[in-house]
């Protein structure tokens, strides 16, 4: 187990894309007009690609066209004050390859929130890091 | 009720302030050397003001001088696919004057991190945004 000078466990590759992909809710960051933007989303991992359903016109949308992006999922248990985090910075761009979308399309991607949703963000996992608070 | 172009129910300054005075954890949303970065942490509310400890030569610490940030607080029902998340934009700065620090101190703020946290972090709420996922 590594710790880091924080007194935080490392967590390795393999076991955040494991954390990644059984988050049901992961946290989209990006840049709004220059100031810093952060947006829950549901998501699901396509290989180890990040894909995000939304709509074409919303905000998420138009910052996340060939933008580093960072994602971060989380689960905390606020009793025993533990938990532990995964931040990926990868690039984000558009799904417009129609052989993409329909690759894409079976997926278990279904967003909760309302409206259609037709465009697809990809993001890749370039980097990824974890840290987990030590019981 | 208002309602977004995204069918999301729009929360009102005053109930995401509550939102957030109620939120056990947030996450911090900076730059870490030109890239977006996040950071989950326990924090406390000082007036509408966010307070957050960390380690003085923490990459947190380094990138909260004087920058504009992002703070996020959610929750959400996995069953049922609901949910509301808050989000701030303000200018974070350290907190180094010592009437500050010992006004600082009364709060319920002790990190779930282990290792000595005495450097402050506050965060004006200048733009408090919130939206919820009608049931």
């Amino acid at each position: 187990m590594t710790i880091d000078t924080a007194g935080l466990e490392v967590l390795g590759r393999p076991e955040c894309l494991r954390l990644l992909a059984a988050a049901p809710i992961g946290r989209i960051v990006f840049s709004d007009r220059a100031l810093p933007a952060v947006q829950p989303v549901n998501f699901a991992l396509y290989g180890t690609d990040i894909v995000v359903r939304t709509a074409p016109e919303s905000r998420l949308a138009r910052a996340t066209r060939d933008a580093v992006v960072a994602f971060e999922v989380d689960d905390f248990d606020v009793a025993a004050r533990t938990g532990w985090s995964v931040m990926v910075v990868g690039i984000a761009r558009a799904v417009t390859d129609p052989d993409e979308i329909a690759e894409l399309a079976v997926l278990p991607l279904d967003p909760w929130a309302p409206g259609p949703k037709p465009h697809l963000i990809r993001i890749e996992t370039d980097i990824v890091t974890g840290r987990r608070i030590p019981a």
